[in-house]
Formats: structure tokens, sequence, C-alpha cells
């Protein structure tokens, strides 16, 4: 007999979308009673080319912003809730309270369009669990809605970018004894002066970690549409195996470099409270999934858990000689400062250095600002950006052998022509980093692959 | 018949070390009249366990400082300016100008010790040079001293680590059309103030590119003890080739890495001038020697022009869950601001990063309240300190498929099992840099020369 665990369990928006998919989801609380607490996103896409709730309910605060009419808007996201809570008879009574919270939206007092904005896009979570509770309860089970605010989710004061505040775990504990299935939307918090702030764009994992943190929970299952983490991009390597285990270390350095399953801020309450996390398919829940936790695989087959690439990098290159490594950086990362700029690596040679950065922070005017101030301060003898870097990563905790592995990365890279434009390597024993031309990454993801999942 | 050159002469203290050598020296200025500038180190070591002249001069210095009995080192001194005179049938009266000169040294005026040291330093150069244009007289050439300030080499106000100010090569281009050999000593400048101050040690080769390029040279030969500049340390790996060839920005990367045969910062002023360096042998004048250029080599036998390794660095790794790089370099390198302290390197992964540094900047000490000051102000999941790296540098200009380099780079290190503490590579396409055990280096740079200089 399997011990009682405490399970807290999320489900994303495509395991919501429709009623076919809650029935699911529904179904997936029936079949284990440790699963306490539901963290739920907004309804998502329920076929390629439809328009997620947080999108329309972001469409809805534009137009109100703008004094536009939003009849047309608030008409589809109406239309969302209505078609699961009619499937699953939910008395109409009870549906007019979604219905009416949705038109009063515009009718609150905000302190300014971005607590506005904040407030109507975590409504599509809020609303999905208000729902969502009253299906369980349709169903027999004993469920009940967890505001936030009620269930103690303190966050910054950041409308739209918040991130919690570590009190909040102390009040969340306090219903870990909860007899009840308790139901929390995903993706907001409320700050000290008690108004909605949202965590970044697909938050509702953080919100299912903070929880699974507060309650100590044993496990947090993260239900979303993929069987498991696959070792390579399922778009890019045909068939690439599944992962079906790895530590929080691995799993960061992935979402990093592109593996999108996993909220990577997610991973932060999931380490301090040392809880495990398993990423399940909602659409095929008997299948083991990925778990994640703070302990390394015994012997694995394989030395590297994850092979990535991630686009939309630059490299703003500097030579100069006789560099003055120190003051030089300062310099640099005092005129990024002042744009606001983030960088990502900064791999230097003897008399040059390369500044690594994402792309979609600069326009072409910034960045003729920013090599202007860069020569006045700098006096290089050379200086130029290059655009279209991806960084290509390949993960493991079993690099015991960083040298035998790089030597084969490079080897593989070589034989398909791939040109390193850098490689960035500091005493980190878990993941080779290499930038490469954008164009390249595909081939290399796949030589990659190739070369580090051979058949065994 | 070869187009006349101009061209600047430089010869180290091993050239000079005696008479038989001074002789050699002779016949090489006899060899070839577009040998117009002659720039003179001091006498150097004679045998291993010799005393250098610049060193007994520091001997001499301190014994003036601290007020005690120079004349065991005064007598010492004397006798090599003397042994070199009396070969060549120096007029005794004219060799009296040298030794009252080294006895009156501590009655001028200084400003403190420092300008004391440097003009006692200097004096090595000063007097050989005055003495060698005797030399050159004697035998029947048309030679005459020529003093750093009569030249107009202005250096900053720095008594011992003193830099060129760039109006000296306006003053210097005047000599251009001297119709005697001039020769210069090398290692120091006159400050605004007149009074003198030395370049950091080793300094002649300085002195000697600066001329260079102040008289528009074509050809700025520097003479010592080796026949080229080898593609690996001889003392590490059995009878290396000599690079004939090499461009400017390739003898840069290998100084830094440990290349002593020419001084790092000469490399500057030749580059400035574009004057072809030389490296030849007083030994054998005959012999190729290496020219390092501005041109890149055409079809080289070997894309690689030198393996090299130095020692003593260090590096302190910190690792931190959702590291903010930009916020958290900047605040280490306010630290190490602080404390005076440099940093060569500083590779990153996803969740940390190594600050890479020369480790003779650190005392036990020092290191600790880095480390604490470091944890206060970042608060770090992991750091450490790991001493006795060598970084190892593959360095060459036919790097155009540097993936395939850097394949037979880590293949190479891999089977010798020497493990990669970090590679860290920009975009520069002229080196390579990896991070190793200093007790792995020699075999490192043994088997990287194997990889990269197979038998033709």
């Amino acid at each position: 007999m399997e011990e009682t665990l405490m399970k807290v369990v999320k489900f994303g928006g495509s395991s919501l979308a429709n009623a076919a998919q809650v029935s699911k989801v529904v179904n997936i609380i029936k079949a284990d009673d440790q699963r306490r607490f539901v963290v739920v996103s907004a309804p998502g896409k329920r076929f390629s080319g439809d328009i997620k709730v947080t999108d329309l309910l972001i469409q809805y605060a534009n137009a109100v912003i703008n004094k536009q009419d939003a009849t047309p808007i608030t008409d589809q996201i109406i239309a969302r809730y209505q078609e699961i809570a009619e499937a699953f008879a939910i008395p109409a009574g009870d549906f007019e309270e979604i219905r009416s919270t949705i038109l009063g939206l515009p009718q609150h007092d905000y302190q300014d369009n971005d607590y506005l904005m904040a407030t109507f896009k975590a409504h599509g979570e809020r609303l999905n669990a208000v729902l969502f509770a009253k299906v369980l309860t349709a169903q027999g089970l004993k469920a009940k809605y967890l505001d936030p605010r009620e269930a103690g989710l303190i966050v910054t004061d950041s409308p739209n970018d918040a991130e919690v505040i570590p009190e909040s775990y102390d009040r969340i504990s306090e219903w870990s004894a909860s007899s009840l299935i308790r139901v929390i939307p995903g993706f907001f918090g409320y700050n000290l002066q008690g108004q909605i702030c949202t965590f970044s764009r697909g938050g509702s994992d953080i919100t299912g970690a903070i929880i699974a943190r507060g309650v100590h929970a044993d496990r947090y299952e993260n239900f979303t549409d993929v069987n498991a983490i696959y070792a390579a991009n399922p778009a890019v390597v045909h068939n690439p195996i599944a992962i079906h285990h790895m530590t929080f270390r691995e799993m960061r350095e992935l979402s990093y470099a592109g593996f999108s399953v996993f909220h990577d801020e997610a991973l932060i309450p999931a380490i301090q409270g040392d809880v495990e996390v398993v990423v399940k398919n909602t659409n095929h829940p008997s299948e083991r999934g990925t778990s994640i936790t703070s302990t390394k695989r015994v012997n694995p087959a394989y030395p590297v858990s994850g092979i990535a690439s991630s686009p939309n990098f630059c490299g703003i290159y500097i030579r100069k000689y006789m560099l003055d490594k120190k003051g030089y950086s300062q310099k640099i990362l005092n005129i990024l400062a002042e744009h606001g700029l983030s960088y990502e690596h900064m791999p230097s040679g003897i008399d040059d250095l390369t500044v690594i950065m994402r792309q979609d922070q600069l326009t072409d005017d910034l960045e003729d600002t920013l090599i202007r101030e860069l020569v006045i301060a700098l006096r290089p003898d050379e200086i130029h950006i290059t655009h279209d870097y991806s960084l290509l990563m390949v993960v493991g905790e079993g690099m015991v052998n960083r040298t035998g592995l790089m030597s084969k990365a490079t080897d593989a890279l070589a034989r398909q022509n791939v040109k390193l434009v850098m490689v960035n390597q500091g005493a980190s024993e878990i993941s080779m980093m290499f930038g490469i031309q954008e164009d390249h990454a595909n081939i290399a993801v796949q030589a990659l692959y190739d070369a580090f999942f051979p058949d065994l």
C-alpha cells in the first residue's frame, strides 16, 4: 500500500480549454484522493488558431482603456466558461456570478491602467477556478474555491510582473490540514494594499509551486499536454527519448535554453521546499511523465539529460590592444545599465570581449546609440554587433568527464560544419554552452542529439 | 640589390653581458649599415647564477636608501663595464666618466626613493649605451650616444612603471635623418619635470619599439638569445618547430600566456607604426629568426602558431538560482575594485559564473574577506575559490574553421585526461582558451602540440 502523500496539482490552459478537457481533469482528481490542492490556468486554445481566454481579457482591458465597445469580446469570454458550465450542468444562477463578474470588471477602481490590466488578466484563472470548484462539487467531490487573498498569497507591488513575498509561505501552510479539495487560481496574488498583481505570463506554474511549498506538499504534479519532457525538442529531433527523471538544476538550465514545458521561475519555490515536481499529460495521465527532484540519477544510461537551443541573441564584439578587462567591463555595464539593458554572458579573449545579449531588447536606433557610446567610452580598435545567435546547451548532471563530452560535442558540430561563435564555460559541471548562428541551430541540435543519445 | 631600409636594432642583456658578446654585437652592426639606431639593455647574466647589472643597481639603491656601505656593490658594477671597456681598448680617461657616474649616483637630488630607484636602475642601460657608443667608435664606426632626453622620449610621471607620452614620436622623428649610428639606452625616459622614469622590467624592448615608430623605421630587429620564437616552450616540448612569421595579434596572445621572448607592451608602438619586428639571435645572426607583422601568413602549413600555458590563476565560483547577471557582475566588480583587484575572465553558465583572476594578487586573509563580502552582497547558493589554474592558449590567425580546431583540441586533451575547468571563447577567431589544473599544464601543452603540429 502506498503511503499517503500530499499532492498539489496544476492544470495548464490546454487541459481546461473546453468541457471535454475539463472532464479529463475531473477524472484525474477523482482517481487520486491525495490531490488536495488544484491550481488552474485560464482556458487555453481548443484548436490551432483559437484565442486563449487570457488574450481575450487583454483585448477586453484595452477596449475599456480606449473606451471602445467591448461587447463582442465579453460575449466570447462568457461563452468559453458557459460551454463548460453547461456541460457539467452548473445551475444558471451559479453561472450568473461568473457572467456578472466579467461584465463588472470595468466598474472597479483601479490605481492606473497597469493595475486594471493585471486584474482583467487575472480573471481568466480566477473565474476558471470558481467554475471548476462548482464542477467538482457537481461531480460529487468536496471541493471549494480558495482565493489567493484568503490563501495568503502576498506578492510584490509590481502589477504585471510580481514576485511572491516569503511571508506568504507561513500563511499558506495554515491550509495544509484542509479536508476539502481547494481550487486555487494560478497566475496572481495580492499586494499588501489588496490589489491584484500577476506573475509573468504563464505564471500559473509559479502559483502551483508556491502552494506546494506552502502546504509542504510531497509532490507537485504539473499537468500539461506532453507525456514527458524530452531530451530534445520533438519539433526538431524525430521521436526524441523521454527523460523520466531530471534534477532541478538540469530543468533550470534547459528552461533557460528554451524548454518551455515548465515555467522556470516556478522551480524556485519547489527547490526551496524540496518538493518533487512531476510533469504529466492530462490526455494520457497513466504515462509516467517526468519527475524533477534534487536527487541525481544513479548510473544514468546517458550522461546528458537534454539538448536545447534558444534563438535571438546578439553579440557586441569589442577588441582593443592591452584591454584592461576590469575597467572595460565596468564601463560597458554602466552603459548597458543606463539603457536598462541586461546581458547574458561576456566571454573574453586576451584583447577582446563579446557581450552576449537578448537581441529583442535592441532597436536599430538603440544599437547605433550603444555603439556610439561604447566607442566614446572605450576607444576600441574594433567594435561590431553580430545578430541572430542561438545559444546551444548540453545539460546533464552526469558530466563528470567534461573534457570528453566537450570533445564529443565539438566533433559532432564540426562534422556538420556548425560554426562556433562562442564557447562559454565556467566551473559548472552541469552544462556546456555554445554560441552558434541561428540558422545552424536545428542541424546542431540534431547533431548533438545523435552524438549524446545513440541507440543503446 | 636590396632597397635601403631603416632599421632599429635592440640588444638584450645576454647579448651585452661581456666583451665576447659585445664583439658579436659589433659585428652585427658592422654587417648591415641599415642598422642606424641601436638600443641597448644593461649587461645581463654571463653564466647561470650570475647577477644582472640591473639587479646590482637595485642592491646599490637599497644600500644607499638604508645608509649602508655600497662599495662591494659598486665595485662589481664598475667591474662589469670595465671588462668590456678594456677588451675594446677604451681609454682610461673615457672610462672614468662611467666610473664617476656610478659612484656619483647617490649625490643627486631625488624627489623620493621611488625616483632614486628609477635613476639607479636606468643607469644600467644608460652607461652601457655610453660605453657601447665608445666601443663602436673605437671599432671605426661613426656612432654617438643619444640620451632619451635629447631624443625626446618623454614619459608619464610614474617613476618605475612609466608609459610613453605620444608627443614623443614627433620629437623622435627629427632624428630619422641622422647620419651617425645613434646608441640609445633602453628601459627609461624622462618625465616633463626632467626626472628619469623607467618602464616596467624588461622595458628596453619598449624603448626600441618607440624609437622604431618615432624614426619611421622599416624594421625593428630585436636581438636576443633564441634562434626564433617556437610554437611551444622548448622546456616543455622537445624540439618544437620555429615560427618564422606571426602577426602582432598572435604575438600579443602568446605573450599573455607566457611567451616571454618579446615584452608585450613593446608591441603597441610597433603596431601603431606598423613596423616589422624581427626577433633574432645575437649568437647566430644568420638564423632567420621570427618576423612579426600585421600581415597574416598565406596558406600556412599549420593553422596554429603557438601553444602556451600560463600558471597561477584562481577562480571564484559563484552559483545562485535565477542569477541576475548584470546586477551580479556589477556587485562583483565593485568589490574587486575596492580591494584594487583585477580579473582576467568571467565565464558564466545559466545560474553561475566564475571570476578568473591572477592568484598572486590574493592572500589567505584577502580571500576570506573577499568571500565574506561576496556572500553578503550576493547571497549565493554556493561560492568557493579554486586555486592553481593554468590558462592554456592555442593561438593562430588561421583558425577559419574553429569548430574543427576546438574538436581537435578537446579531443587531444580528453585523451590525456586533462580536466577542463573552463572554456572561454568569444568572437575572436585567433585563439582558444582553456582553464586547466596547473599540474596538467605540461601534459596539455604537449598534447596540443602533438595535435596541431604533426610531422608533415
